[in-house]
């Protein structure tokens, strides 16, 4: 890994989404080496990746260089790596580019999509929780209106049109909602040949409301919203499986679709090496303390989607979202701080600030504690959140003049295939990468 | 190809690039059926690749979604495919999707980069003729700089840290003094432990003088605008070969290079299926007239990179490059018009209303037909006229927006590694996919 020994130290943060930046963040100008561990060399500002699958925003606006965030740190460091696993008896990881020493090792190794065990709907259906991701569903949603042009059989045309999203959570609503823009201002002028009223988007959830966890209000409106853009919103409705052609369901309806996104679930990213009680099957997460300490280790800590911090309040564990990590990757860097200096750390709480989802133009949802509203202003609102939370000066900026194109001229204009995703056999372009 | 028979002759243009799309805008409001056949979605501008490349802007600021240019264009129809062959008995077209017949075929296929036949150097150079190109330097540039801050042999990691770019034409040139702007400004705080003045950034030129074609007053600023910067210009000197660890070359010099830059030649993109007499083995161009109408063919046109035009001021053809492939394809549109209307034609004039190439922040130089001049100054004049050449409000805005914060942060914020290259066999991403 190439990086000194010193007298101070060494905390090893694996992971730089929301909790690890925030924790890295927090260890600054402190007594201690940091090192921050990632496999991309970037911060993915993951709320805003349906835009850049639906073409109104470009990659790299929500994308920052995690090297520039700590570019005047003393005593940082950052390696673009994989940690393959933990041998916590000589506090080592191993990595993709070799083995590393931790004094204190936090564990911010975020979410991945859970496909509950299908290998089917695992090989055939698009997940969206990197920009490779999200770039891959703007190319083949691109791809399969080119495809649909030349395609004379009706029935694979309207396969080629039917868009399938599985989850009404706030990343289905989402997507579901863009799409259903582009279907109305969009394609019918992109592919004037084309009958865009045949395309049809559907989105799936297994229980009886969109956004759960946001309250019912909210649920219901967003669904509102949802069915006044054209999208069939189909609940109580469970998918069973998905061959690459056909949707199959627990109830009477099937889906003939060329294009599945999956978004009915997360589960923690875990590493290999943990002892196994610590680690909880059902939400597939890390069992941690109230400090964030995993259980039964000494040194080693967890934040944010990977941790599971069972409390009265939040049964199961916190919500998989950017709030709770950017809260306990903060608490946490004070917490070792207070360790070293030998005083007493400070138990996680949750200041939940209220949670929000956007539907479409000026059609928004949101929840504060003590105020809920839906519609033009809680569009405003959540445009508003998001720009602020983004990294960097120039991403506000370059993302703020983008929506104001798009709000103004009612376009998304980055709707370009810049690498194929269907023709990945040819290009030998593998949807692996992610 | 599922496109219409009309009464109307069609006339199909190959290639979205500066030559095909100003043909195509010059045909519009016709008794025409116009199809625009390209291999992208997206018109590339190109003189803004190496910035992309650089990560000063991202990719999709410089390319524009080609239907969005004929949202509201009446028998215009846009299909994503490349050419395989031309059968000018039948008047028709093969490609990847399917055949479709012609009245007047223009082509407008561009160039591509010319190897001169060495296929080591194909295989292990990198080439910048497309937005994925230039996004897979990118991906190398900084996948290096990780690399070897890992790398304990010191000569490994020197040829981790060297670059070679081949060829002082303007895209060699603009893209060392963009290099030699990272080495300054930004890699030493990206990499602080890694010495950075240890990077080399090599410009070999096979002649004695930089971008050749422009006066001898701009070649010889263009180069000491390079030495000031820290490249390393090497005149006179001709690249024999590359294994992928060295450049071998006729002089007494040899690079040991992880990364080797080709831009010492362009040829036509020909397609197949033609005379060979109108094929120019040379310059691998294809014969035009005066009319830009190929030779030994009644209806079929090239114009722009492809096509060469042999006149008495340019005996080997115009320069390929933006300005006479725009001029010629407006001029082919007015053409064809004018045949269909039984009106004589006009043969095509190059109005060279100069040249210029930027070396880096307040660099450039600007020949115009009257007056040259270099520096500061030039360097607005570049820049102003690039961004008034980009095509669509968006991309200028955005682009602008994007200049403002580099230059006043001395930064270029895009440095993501969104797809990586050299990891390729593990995720299986071939250069092939351009």
């Amino acid at each position: 890994m190439n990086i000194p020994q010193t007298s101070s130290p060494r905390v090893v943060i694996v992971g730089g989404g929301f909790a690890g930046l925030a924790a890295a963040r927090g260890l600054e100008e402190q007594e201690l080496q940091v090192v921050l561990i990632d496999k991309h060399n970037y911060h993915t500002f993951q709320p805003l990746l349906y835009q850049v699958a639906t073409g109104g925003l470009e990659p790299d606006s929500i994308a920052f260089p995690l090297r520039k965030r700590f570019n005047d740190v003393e005593n940082f460091y950052f390696r673009l790596a994989e940690v393959t696993k933990i041998d916590s008896e000589n506090n080592t990881l191993e990595t993709t580019i070799g083995c590393i020493e931790y004094d204190i090792l936090i564990l911010a190794t975020g979410s991945t999509t859970n496909f509950f065990g299908n290998k089917n709907i695992q090989e055939n259906s698009m997940e969206m929780k990197s920009v490779p991701q999200a770039l891959n569903i703007r190319s083949l949603v691109l791809e399969n209106f080119e495809e649909a042009l030349l395609e004379s059989n009706l029935e694979k045309r309207l396969a080629l049109m039917n868009f399938v999203i599985v989850g009404g959570g706030p990343t289905g609503v989402e997507l579901a909602g863009a799409l259903a823009e582009m279907k109305k201002g969009i394609l019918p002028k992109d592919y004037p040949d084309l009958d865009i009223r045949q395309m049809k988007i559907n989105l799936i959830q297994s229980s009886g409301e969109l956004l759960k966890g946001m309250s019912n209000k909210a649920s219901q409106k967003a669904e509102d919203f949802l069915r006044k853009l054209g999208v069939d919103v189909w609940k109580n409705l469970r998918v069973l499986d998905y061959d690459g052609e056909t949707v199959t369901t627990n109830g009477e309806d099937h889906f003939k679709a060329q294009t599945v996104i999956w978004a009915a679930g997360v589960k923690g990213a875990l590493v290999k090496g943990m002892h196994t009680d610590c680690v909880l099957e059902r939400p597939c997460r890390i069992k941690v303390d109230r400090y964030n300490k995993v259980v039964g280790y000494d040194n080693i800590y967890a934040v944010g989607d990977v941790a599971c911090m069972e409390t009265e309040t939040y049964k199961y564990g916190h919500p998989m979202m950017a709030q709770p990590a950017i809260q306990q990757g903060r608490l946490v860097a004070k917490n070792i701080i207070a360790q070293l200096k030998g005083n007493s750390q400070k138990a996680f709480v949750y200041n939940n600030k209220g949670s929000m989802a956007t539907i479409g133009r000026n059609k928004a949802v949101v929840d504060l504690p003590k105020w809920k509203f839906q519609g033009v202003f809680a569009w405003f609102v959540w445009m508003f959140v998001h720009l602020f939370s983004l990294i960097g000066f120039r991403n506000k900026v370059i993302v703020f003049m983008n929506w104001v194109y798009n709000y103004i001229r009612f376009d998304r204009e980055t709707r370009l295939i810049i690498r194929p995703y269907k023709r990945k056999n040819k290009y030998s372009f593998d949807k692996e990468h992610v």
